[in-house]
């Protein structure tokens, strides 16, 4: 507390002498502390990273390949300490208190989740290939999901729950291939995942040149055109959850991982 | 880099017990590490706030009236510390990657920048004001705003500068009201905002009732039938980058302080 007095006392101080003096000033100065970063000064990776992680929460960065280099080792630390599991915790929370605001009655209101990030982690896997820092590897990464081990994302699971008990229904929308469906049902069910109505994997060849944008929407259409409404819609990407049919509310689990257009 | 290392290894061991035992196991843990937040545990504000303030970066919450009490000290030393002014640095670079690479010509290339928190910061104001604790009270705030005493937000006034010289035209497009247009006018003048097409403030006789995405959404639609190309559009809220002719690209700025719809 006593620091942020002085910070506060520092701030005002310098605002005042500026407001004293606009008339002959065209920048003021709202940032009386020096920038740790940025040209000539010395790099931060706990403040670079977090706001190279935040821009990717809140898409202001997009098309990105790999995580920057420098940001390998706050990436690993983050994925692996409270803040993750934190921020997991906090936009599943936000979920489950929007559905127990609302109306269910006819057993036609679905949730559709995103499977990895979301649902299941792959952190086993990327916290041994440089948490995002490696370009994809198809195959290795192929792999792993064979394996059929990506345990639960615990806060989603508990979101999961909840859903089911209120007496929404599931669906998973996945942008793996349709070959894993066996695996990925195997491993959905053994991490606890035991209650769906849909489980949709891509078909590579009707969507074969389609972004993720264009194949979640199009599956999504294809639910509410069934007769299904769409009242939560939780993915790790921004492309789980722009486009069209889109649900009545959406859900940004955190991935600094990797992006997906 | 030890302590990720200890992690790792921590992560590793806890994952090849579960794959191990994952026919008679529900629910695999990752994370190895009690968390220190949520029922039972100590509430540390430097995690929950951080999940909270990235929760609102990325539209989880919405519709909040005001900054959760607990974390007034929180957003007050982000606000005055390093990370808001990285933050904001992150976003507004990204804004002006992608604007160098365009190909600019004929002189209709727009950029749409909000003003409150986007262009001008009304940090001092805020600042003795609880960050965004204290409900909003319009009165106060208003007799802040016609001091015309807000000083520029000195990242986003780098892209300002950046576009300029680019060519790209400015517009700013604001929810405050058009009797304050004057004050306003000055105000950006005196910070350092010399060049612009349009100053768009809030007729709120015409949009009585309407919502920000509403109001900002129409006035875009207008610059767009003007012969206006909006290649970007920087707000701190997402009502300024949602709703229709949003922009090729939209750029979210940080804020913590408060929400509009």
């Amino acid at each position: 507390m006593k620091i942020l007095l002085f910070f506060l006392v520092t701030l005002l101080a310098t605002c005042h002498g500026n407001v004293q003096n606009h008339e002959h000033e065209s920048n003021f100065n709202i940032f009386p502390l020096r920038m740790k970063t940025g040209p000539g000064g010395k790099y931060i990776p706990e403040v670079s990273c977090a706001s190279w992680r935040v821009a990717v929460e809140a898409r202001n960065i997009i098309n990105w390949k790999t995580v920057p280099q420098e940001c390998e080792e706050y990436v690993g630390n983050y994925m692996l300490g409270d803040q993750y599991r934190a921020d997991s915790k906090f936009v599943n929370r936000e979920g489950f208190f929007y559905a127990r605001t609302l109306n269910l009655k006819d057993g036609r209101d679905l949730w559709v989740f995103d499977i990895d990030e979301t649902t299941l982690s792959n952190l086993p896997y990327y916290a041994t290939h440089g948490f995002g820092v490696n370009p994809y590897n198809e195959t290795l990464f192929n792999a792993w999901v064979d394996e059929g081990a990506a345990p639960a994302l615990p806060e989603t699971q508990k979101l999961y729950n909840k859903l089911v008990n209120l007496g929404v229904k599931i669906a998973f929308l996945t942008g793996r291939p349709l070959k894993q469906k066996d695996i990925t049902a195997k491993n959905l069910k053994e991490a606890g995942y035991h209650t769906y109505e849909k489980l949709i994997l891509k078909d590579t060849e009707l969507y074969h040149g389609k972004t993720a944008v264009q194949y979640k929407s199009s599956e999504r259409k294809k639910l509410e055109e069934e007769g299904w409404r769409i009242i939560g819609n939780s993915g790790d990407q921004w492309s789980d959850i722009l486009g069209t049919n889109t649900g009545e509310r959406t859900f940004k689990l955190p991935d600094p991982l990797y992006y997906i257009a």
